[in-house]
């Protein structure tokens, strides 16, 4: 394994029975020997979730010590009793690990609308606070502790050398699969070493968020759970990051992040195909995103990469409705390399090689530029399968 | 047939060849006996054909006499071509219904970015030209050539009775199905005897496409060529309506475009359920139309509807994510009458027996209540098959 657990870190993944299958893991304790600084990113969504509404009462805050993660039930639209639950959750993992109630954050998912079952979860926190280490396999089950319908568990890493030595970053994240009834989706934790203020912690996380997190659809459906955790205990010794560490540490986070945001979208239910949209030429970022956003949602561009059609129809039209202005006939498209349309019309190229280009390749990259601004951005998403319908229509057969 | 065509009205649709099944129509003319007013609602899409910006340029207009339209080929992103044939097109249909050239319009819809095979055109607005009649088969094959992928043609009419005697509203309209590559999609023509003053007749058809023709979603996806257009030619005598025969006319005029707008969706690719989101309580209309509108765009919600699984869940957090301020402890839904959710958690119902009304149902009504605001909007969407999925990712194979 090429990812090293930062420095201060122990952790553990249990199964605590709130998963039928015993071989699962759906319980897991992050613990920071000393407090860290913490800072989240949280669901947009109005209706969310207790532990996400009691993150966001504690962070940012320079004093996390424990996060405790559940899979299996996302104590979402649980009403009074969610909360009381999520905070009782997090006493109880604070009590294992030594600390303070409010030195704990809680994330939590799976189906929602059914309260937590709070004797499995305390015995499940019981469990793995006994078995907090810092080996790959309390990595590999901790990151599986947060699993859903996800097949693959998701960590990436990258350590990186500062002028005052050497610092960690290491990801964890759970996918934007919703198959089961009423599964909320996307978790990420991040840990490292490095030493940051909260006010540097917060931007760094939103910034690299927006540019992975953000820039990923698989369903287009914002779920009441989505989170991302980064904790920096400074560990690593020093005082917080600046300058050119600073840029570095931001760079190898910026990178964590996008792979893990690949490695959701490449998981995608039923997905055989990561489609990566990139969009240069406009006025602005924003309106490269809404461009990139709306052909990466829209279900005839997915379903044309499924069937392995360089359908340019499909694409130029889905970017002219984004509500963004730009001039058509300056609209330019490339699909995985080749040029499919230019000036206002469709030009020449060779479908079958396109075709099998697509067919052959699990990545495909579609490219559009709508002018000669400097606005640029990148969108990530799935294509639409049988198989993905079969996953969210037939579940309960 | 319970739908007459309004006075002064010949029509025909002919074969012309550019389908290649002889038995489809694919052209289709229609003639107002005397100079009409004409008003268009088309594509906000900023990549357009043809036919939508000549028609946008003749537009309000009270001397159109003549709209032709032809399906198989949408004459989008055909560059300066696709507006010489888009020009020449009118000027044929013009000349073979003794018309001058400006006082027609066209409508365009089938595979786009490539040219009109105006040989065939021309013989096909020659040959309807001749079929031109008022009885049933002429409306039919009328109907029936503006179709593409549709599966059954789509005409809705009222007669009202009003203070100047008796009025007809006819209307037609093809569907959102994008099946073949690059298909362009939503066309509607509505013929009414009554006179309208220009800005009257614009307004009534922004208004009732507003509640109808906007309030239809099947996936998302904004055509090249959507255009909607009402002709009144006066035909049934008197000056333009005003007054009380003016509403009874708008209320005949939306009810002939919610009617089309639902049978278009019921038509849609591989749907086995028509689903009406009803939204509430909301402060405005917006707000309520957004909500209704995200619900009804989610993958997640309606592949649960195909499952017959009364997924509150997926509903209650798509209305979240709308982008609408509400607050999520007063939000209500039933599923066909049914209560599911209230004061921020679900409530106890009879799964199985909504399970069964959806599976049993055609139709399927989601009723949102946001709070106690006065707004309130309605979409309408359809489910989500393996076999939309099919039909626009297989179709080259």
């Amino acid at each position: 394994m090429s990812v090293a657990i930062p420095e201060g870190y122990l952790m553990a993944g249990v199964h605590s029975r709130v998963k039928r299958d015993s071989r699962k893991q759906d319980l897991a304790l992050v613990l920071s020997e000393t407090p860290a600084t913490a800072v989240g990113v949280y669901t947009q969504n109005l209706v969310h979730a207790a532990p996400v509404a009691l993150d966001r009462q504690r962070t940012p805050s320079d004093r996390i010590r424990v996060v405790v993660m559940n899979s299996g039930n996302a104590n979402a639209c649980t009403g009074e009793q969610g909360m009381k639950d999520a905070l009782e959750m997090t006493e109880k993992a604070a009590l294992a690990c030594g600390a303070k109630p409010e030195e704990a954050l809680v994330l939590s998912t799976g189906v929602i609308g059914a309260f937590l079952p709070m004797d499995k979860i305390e015995q499940g926190i019981m469990a793995a606070a006994v078995k907090l280490g810092r080996n790959e396999a309390c990595l590999v089950s901790t990151a599986r502790g947060m699993l859903t319908t996800d097949t693959v568990h998701k960590i990436a890493g990258r350590t990186i050398q500062l002028s005052r030595g050497e610092v960690h970053v290491l990801g964890m994240a759970k996918g934007a699969a919703m198959i089961a009834p009423n599964m909320a989706t996307m978790l990420g934790l991040i840990l490292t070493d490095a030493a940051l203020d909260i006010e540097t912690a917060q931007s760094m996380l939103q910034a690299a968020s927006d540019d992975s997190f953000n820039c990923m659809t698989v369903d287009g459906h914002m779920s009441t759970n989505d989170t991302v955790l980064l904790l920096a205990n400074g560990a690593a010794g020093g005082e917080p990051l600046a300058g050119d560490d600073l840029e570095q540490f931001g760079r190898a986070l910026d990178e964590v992040c996008i792979e893990l945001a690949k490695a959701i979208c490449a998981d995608g239910e039923g997905a055989t195909h990561l489609i990566t949209v990139e969009v240069g030429g406009c006025a602005d970022r924003e309106a490269a995103r809404r461009i990139a956003r709306t052909v990466a949602d829209s279900p005839l561009v997915k379903t044309a990469i499924t069937g392995a059609d360089p359908n340019w129809g499909r694409i130029v039209s889905a970017a002219g409705y984004a509500g963004v202005a730009f001039d058509p006939a300056r609209l330019r498209l490339t699909l995985n390399g080749t040029l499919l349309y230019e000036g206002g019309t469709p030009v020449a190229f060779d479908e079958k090689a396109v075709s099998q280009s697509i067919r052959e390749n699990r990545d495909t990259l579609i490219e559009l530029s709508a002018g000669d601004g400097h606005g640029a951005a990148r969108f990530w998403t799935t294509d639409l399968t049988a198989e993905y319908v079969r996953l969210n229509a037939d579940y309960r057969t």
